[in-house]
């Protein structure tokens, strides 16, 4: 029904980006903290992946909705998107490789699950989302489809690798869960900053 | 005339409680960016003030109001802490010593420069402020007291040094700037975020 | 006239070996200090051919001479490799982006002069180089070659774009200076590790 | 019998006081990996006990040993130096608090050890150690002395706290068993190179 209006997504939009770029550099310290070539070559390549949904979904997104790239990079970042992006950083400066790799995962899963919920809700009967028409469709269509969900997969498989062959004491597993809890918070906020235009 | 609410004053507190520890560790971060012993020691020094701050002033407030140290420890951090604590810490992870001294100034002198407003307006005709009975007047002469306002002397002295030692180029000093706005800026949202209690 | 021990060289190429995951673990905390996406990219791009170059370039080493990768992942790291490479992550650690690339710089110029000096040398009348049948040919060929030297170039470029943008003050030239100085003169003791097996 | 020549000595004291650089840098980097207060305060109480180091102990030396601040200062680092103190920062840079804390401990219980072996040997009969006249004896009674005994014992203690609390996995104990070997041989290297003079 198009309720979301579009000053909100345009807002998101151009947040999105700034909170990407802290994204990107995190994964470049996890690649600083990387112990073999394997794990330095897996972050490089997350970064890539970064680096495309930047230059490609973004550039589709603006220009469907009338965002110049002087705008883009312009526009003032939120508390909201400094306090995710930079806490990001500080998990990578304090904690060990594993403990960011957390840390990003929230991000990462949290929109692959927002993604195949949205179409999820679509394919329920009496709906409140339409797909067809919808000016959201290819962010809907970006994050439920399978390059995305591809990216999702991998990544739990990463996390699933290291619980397995480094085991998390108790105290490390609540601190993962904090990072964890911190970041859907922030991420939480984020969301919650695009519908007040904060 | 006492018209700030004391649970914005205890909000603040505790939330001043979260940062400081980030304050201490970015201090802690251009201890390990330091050149020379002398910029290690001085760093060192203003991590035991911070501390000393954190141990006495803090306590003595806690006591005063009734916050036990659990409700300190355990009371969740806002995304206006979050946002300008680990801002801190990015920008002493992506600059160098001095880009990170002037993030930390911005503090330091922010609350030299309310103190002294507090009591010049005290000071003044027809004043909006009490400072007889005033419920928050250690706060006042903490900050706006001798030690303090040395330290923002101090504070000040180093940068002046650095300017004079190390002149920056013209984008330096837009980068200086642009990281002194973002400072003063996160600090306003961290005062709001004790008057609205978020 | 191949007069470099076999076992120089293999050790060379296994020293190198470490020394690259320090080289592209430093790009990538030059990708975290990063403030522009332009810089992000550009710093993905360098961590790709590291990456490239070690797993083409050393691979056929390792075959040549026969060298499994077992031998390269357990090789134990020389005191010359570490001391170049952690220095790396130091001047990272405490410099800005622009010191980074300079200490990133002296080994990429490094190694392109050398490959271009054998070359000249082997060119020269009466030469004690014989790139005919020489079993060191790959490797003067690769730091030689076009795809290697337009890196350097690329590097150069990129050190002048930011003396202009951002001119250096004496202080700042004087610190690049010694972080290139103190660059060279680990370097030396890496190819003297090599010749001394140590 | 006093057989360690006096340029060992120097040279050693020399390039202690480069490494006792790097060794206040890495607490610094461990006060801002640190998520508590109490470790904050324990980070910044070393970093006091290592200024009180230099600035008394090596003071004392370079009286005694007639090498001025100035000598100090612009001696060049040796290799062996950058190597074991660039490490620590590494470690700090891509490993968690306690990992840090186990490379720190290698050097605190190292000269802890070296101070009580010279005390024992010398106790023994038929000793090669006379403590009498020995130019070297501050040395020796400094770090067999109460207070850097204490200072070693505490950091027993610390460790110990950290893998009650957080038992290691295996991988990670690994980890820190090669943390702990990669120090004490880097140790090593900066004793070879007093005695070799590189």
């Amino acid at each position: 029904m198009g309720v979301l209006p579009r000053e909100c997504f345009v807002h998101f939009i151009k947040q999105d980006y700034h909170y990407l770029k802290y994204y990107a550099r995190a994964y470049g310290l996890l690649l600083a903290k990387s112990r073999s070539y394997a794990m330095i070559t897996s972050a490089a390549s997350t970064i890539q992946n970064v680096l495309r949904e930047v230059s490609t979904m973004h550039k589709v997104f603006c220009k469907e909705w009338s965002i110049t790239s002087e705008e883009l990079e312009s526009s003032p970042e939120s508390p909201a998107t400094t306090a995710y992006g930079a806490y990001l950083l500080d998990v990578g400066l304090h904690g060990d490789d594993s403990k960011l790799l957390v840390a990003l995962a929230a991000c990462l899963l949290g929109y692959g699950e927002v993604g195949l919920w949205i179409k999820a809700e679509a394919a329920a009967e009496d709906t409140w989302v339409t797909l067809e028409g919808n000016p959201y469709l290819r962010w809907i269509e970006d994050y439920s489809g399978r390059d995305y969900q591809n990216a999702v997969k991998q990544g739990i498989e990463i996390l699933e690798e290291i619980v397995i062959k480094d085991p998390p004491s108790t105290l490390r597993l609540a601190q993962f869960k904090e990072v964890w809890n911190k970041c859907t918070s922030l991420e939480k906020g984020f969301w919650d900053m695009a519908l007040t235009l904060t």
